[in-house]
């Protein structure tokens, strides 16, 4: 059985580490994470810097939380448009123009944007790869749903896929991320080849 | 009436010219600008400083000078294939592929590409953009080409010119210059439109 009393607690730890998460980001997009101490963040979210340690060890962790926030609101976004009532080609549209939006806020908000991508490719190599990955996942999801709708005629929905993906990834740039996402020879004659039986008579 | 004694005389000024290029490009990519000096440069070309002084004021110049060579080898490369047999697929084939190998090339060379780059774009910002507008306008000169031979079909040349550059300027990163580029969202919902335009029933 549920204990409320646990789960008023939960719900209450939960909150402040949100609240934690965003001094954290407050601070880290403000002064970079390398002039931030514990304390600046503990302060910010109006605790105790020992009640801080209780929730994150050090300032990496906290830079994972961060990078996990924004995780967490590429899927909320993300569901929000997938389960809602537009058309395929008008949920695809809004999809990317959410990514697109959340991507060029991160970026140019703050000019230690470059230090911050830094910091969680190195800590955490793979989480722009799962980036890329759930955009893949969720452009198939819109146009198999466009398919099924009749509005869509696409004969390798996979492969169409990959290459809107690849066309619009330039417009995602992730800041000082450059040599990451490392465009192939193979995915560039892919697209190049998408275009050239699009337009052959 | 051309005077065949400064005819030979250009010519070997120019030859010096490229072979000082050449000197000084092999210095900035070993090296980097910062720790290649004149003296250097004119060690490597094998003429006495004060003779490269003649061609060049400074090290400026010489990035610059570089920067010449690389737009120059582009638009050798886009004349070869332009002017060439190939039928229009496979001429944009070509021509996309060359621009890759190309960018390739001189981003993953040396590990002082972000350096030059930056000081490119420092002393001759528009450098990048007439790139950009090559690119341009060498798809659209073998889109046309590809119309008048009955081999594509397209309504609107100039729009899906715009769209395929954008489409495949991913793939042609140039090394530490992100901000540079910068994607609008108006021309990433151009990308959308066109796919989702050729995917309709």
């Amino acid at each position: 059985m549920a204990d409320p009393a646990n789960a008023y607690e939960n719900s209450h730890k939960s909150d402040k580490r949100k609240a934690i998460i965003e001094a954290a980001r407050g601070r880290f997009r403000h002064y970079g994470i390398g002039k931030t101490t514990m304390q600046d963040i503990a302060d910010d979210a109006g605790i105790a810097v020992g009640t801080l340690y209780l929730y994150f060890k050090n300032k990496d962790d906290l830079v994972l939380g961060c990078a996990e926030r924004f995780a967490q609101m590429h899927r909320e976004a993300a569901n929000r448009v997938l389960s809602s009532d537009l058309a395929a080609d008008k949920k695809l549209r809004q999809y990317i123009l959410d990514r697109y939006r959340a991507v060029e806020e991160t970026r140019t908000g703050s000019k230690h944007t470059v230090e911050i991508a830094r910091r969680v490719i190195k800590l955490r190599p793979q989480r722009f790869e799962e980036d890329d990955q759930w955009l893949y996942e969720n452009v198939l999801s819109i146009l198999q749903e466009g398919i099924s709708q009749g509005l869509f005629a696409i004969r390798e929905p996979e492969r169409d896929t990959r290459i809107f993906v690849q066309a619009v990834l330039y417009f995602l740039p992730v800041a000082g991320m450059e040599p990451y996402r490392l465009p192939t020879e193979k995915s560039l004659l892919e697209v190049v080849e998408w275009f050239t039986d699009k337009w052959r008579v």
